[in-house]
């Protein structure tokens, strides 16, 4: 439909004002942006007010509905069963995905999973799954069904399909300091979600140094207003808030974290990491009419790993994917980065602070990350933890090894490492790792399983 | 100087988060942005940024100084006397500058005169002088000068090298909601002045419906940020915040205002009008040091006209920029607008009130001023007032002239004057038009003379 006489200004200045704007008038803005009706400049304008001054939630949900219908929006009801997917919002060390997907697809839910890129110092789920020989996510939408039909999982990369305007919207926030807004960010994931066609979603919002959201109360908002969105559009909706105040794990890195999550499907994963993985892949359970409770479905989580299906899921999804299931089942046959550098302790005690976001650069820098969306990433690059938060450390001793095809980074990096742990004499006290549950009925204590 | 590296994404950043930007910050922040190092979309952002944060003093300062700088600074210290030009926030029927310019000049202050065209419900002063048949602004600087040291008065347009910064971020204001910003609208205003080589400035600030500030705390805040940027740059600023709730005595469109100008000139003008012109004439004869005090710059102001002085320069001025003198002295001679329609009183009673903004509108639609930058005004349109507030009408009895040579506007015009008047049995009480004088010193309460 055609509104070329379209005229921003009044909305605009009505959210400059703090004022509501209705769906319609959301719809007809993104629109018009999205058809290069209205310039960048009314847009990012509009994109600073609403900053400024907050979006409601029927105004996040309204954007949200803009930006999703701004592209193709998947339909999987011919598809039997409960579709659940699991977005995380980025940490270090964050493979969970490559764990409870296998295991939710196995325990008979199907995931269909559009997954992005990473940049700065997390890494995307895309880059991980690429340094796997082989394995590609550009597929096409039959073959995209088939695979979810066949396995109960599928992964792909976002297209330029899903939600063009979201893409579009979050260019233009990266250079005009408008990214960090919470009904913004909510409404760029969740209209990338719901296009999934998915019937329920589970959220890992992270908090702490190494995550987006540096402050809890912000990462609790942004929980809030996902799920409020998403029991908007009628998807049940529940998030965890997670501790990201150091690295997930012992692995950073693309290949050196599918090779901890082949780990954690073997029984052998790192605590923290299994922890969150069963608790978040037992809630996907219970959405996905598999559990009547998200208990049930943590047992039927922890099973799936206990008897090896999920493993074996995997090494279908990865053979679906055209990918080298001889890695998976032997990850000492790939082909690893040429340098390996062990980081000493500059002295004895206990560690009592991992600086997640330093380290995240840090394997940027080494390789398995990019600054700008164009660059490429090095799949072996990345470093592996022999300590974390709470252990002791002798002097000299190793508590880290950098991976890396690039020798020039070793020397900064094996610094930027040791700068970013605090050691102590006296042992900190243990911090949970998952701390709250939002979901539509409101907020949780969330214990540790 | 070359600065191709800067990322303006950090000061957004800042000013987005409430923190104060540098002189050298804001400096380069415009610089880059006048030299197409940084896009529309970035500045439009910033912008929003500034509306909703603010700016501090030291902020708005070094805004109208990159603006400023932006441009040619014209350096009049060759020409003999103290300069002062008088600057107006603009409003229905102001024709103020038309006689206390020529006032100031014959006491022997000179008056380097810079001025815009109208937009919107209020008219231009550039507008009005083109009314005159063969009045010309479009001179060389040397002819400025030359006007300028010969008559003690120059009249010009602002041009493409005055403040270009102000001109592409005024153009970006107007079409991203943020033009109505104090500190944005007083660095646009005082870079412009202050790009005329003045010593001093008068500033008339007006607040009510029919100026651009609705609300007097609004215009008392302008008048603060102006006069502290004035004196920032070392030029003695003097603002007074004037009453707009209705036209500025009884004519309005351009060459009636010119008529009533004369009237004025020649002792015969309207008590609003003369009240306010002698005051800020007297003010600027004062700060051209031709008097010692404001009170002895107003006798003098009262003496040019009563002595016939004022009235001559302008007629010399007139006939330096190539006006024709004969209409200046004997109006009647003036081709005026085809259609002259009485409105008439619906009701007897007192005039309790008239909106002035809807009046302005009137007079744009008769074809006095102009909905878009490139439209052309009809000199001769516009509407004479016969009763103001607190006169009394009787039923049928015409209050307002309209002139027009578009008489399909007639009738929609009439109806919307009638619309624009109050009319009540009981008589208001009158209200002063000067309320405060604004200076270094502070606010100071300001009675009529």
């Amino acid at each position: 439909m055609s509104d070329s006489s379209f005229n921003p200004v009044p909305l605009i200045r009505k959210k400059r004002d703090s004022q509501s704007l209705s769906d319609t008038e959301i719809e007809r803005l993104i629109r018009a942006y999205t058809d290069d009706q209205i310039p960048d400049y009314q847009m990012s304008a509009f994109l600073m007010a609403s900053f400024l001054n907050g979006l409601s939630d029927a105004e996040a949900a309204a954007l949200t509905r803009a930006m999703l219908y701004s592209g193709i929006v998947l339909d999987l009801r011919d598809i039997p069963g409960t579709k659940v997917d699991k977005h995380s919002t980025g940490g270090v060390g964050d493979k969970l995905s490559l764990i409870l997907a296998p295991i939710v697809a196995s325990c008979g839910v199907p995931v269909p999973m559009i997954s992005g890129r990473g940049l700065g110092h997390t890494g995307g789920t895309l880059d991980k799954l690429e340094s796997i020989p082989g394995f590609t996510v550009d597929i096409t939408l039959e073959r995209y069904r088939e695979i979810l039909e066949a396995e109960q999982m599928v992964l792909a990369g976002q297209t330029e399909d899903i939600a063009p305007a979201d893409k579009r919207l979050y260019a233009l926030r990266d250079v005009t300091a408008t990214v960090e807004s919470i009904p913004l960010i909510a409404g760029s994931i969740m209209s990338k979600k719901l296009a999934e066609g998915i019937d329920a979603l589970v959220l890992d919002v992270k908090f702490g140094s190494g995550a987006f959201m540096k402050k809890k109360e912000d990462a609790v908002r942004l929980a809030e207003t996902l799920v409020g969105i998403g029991e908007e559009f009628g998807k049940e909706t529940i998030a965890y808030l997670t501790n990201m105040e150091q690295p997930l794990g012992y692995a950073v890195g693309n290949w050196l974290e599918v090779k901890e999550s082949i780990e954690g499907l073997q029984g052998d994963g790192p605590a923290d990491v299994m922890e969150i993985s069963h608790l978040l892949a037992g809630t996907m359970i219970h959405l996905g009419k598999q559990a009547a409770t998200i208990e049930e479905g943590i047992e039927k989580s922890r099973r799936a790993v206990s008897d090896g299906s999920a493993f074996r899921k995997w090494v279908d999804i990865v053979r679906a994917h055209g990918g080298d299931t001889r890695v998976i089942e032997a990850p000492d046959r790939y082909n690893y980065a040429e340098f390996r550098q062990p980081v000493r302790s500059p002295k004895s005690g206990y560690i009592t602070a991992m600086d997640a976001f330093a380290m995240g650069m840090v394997s940027l820098e080494l390789g398995a990350g990019r600054r700008s969306k164009e660059a490429a990433v090095d799949p072996a690059a990345g470093f592996i933890l022999r300590k974390k938060v709470g252990d002791y450390v002798e002097q000299d001793e190793t508590f880290a090894v950098l991976h890396t095809n690039n020798d020039s980074m070793l020397k900064p990096c094996g610094e930027a490492m040791i700068n970013a742990i605090s050691i102590s004499a006296e042992k900190p006290e243990a911090s949970g790792t998952v701390a709250l549950r939002v979901d539509r009925s409101g907020i949780h204590e969330q214990f540790a399983q």
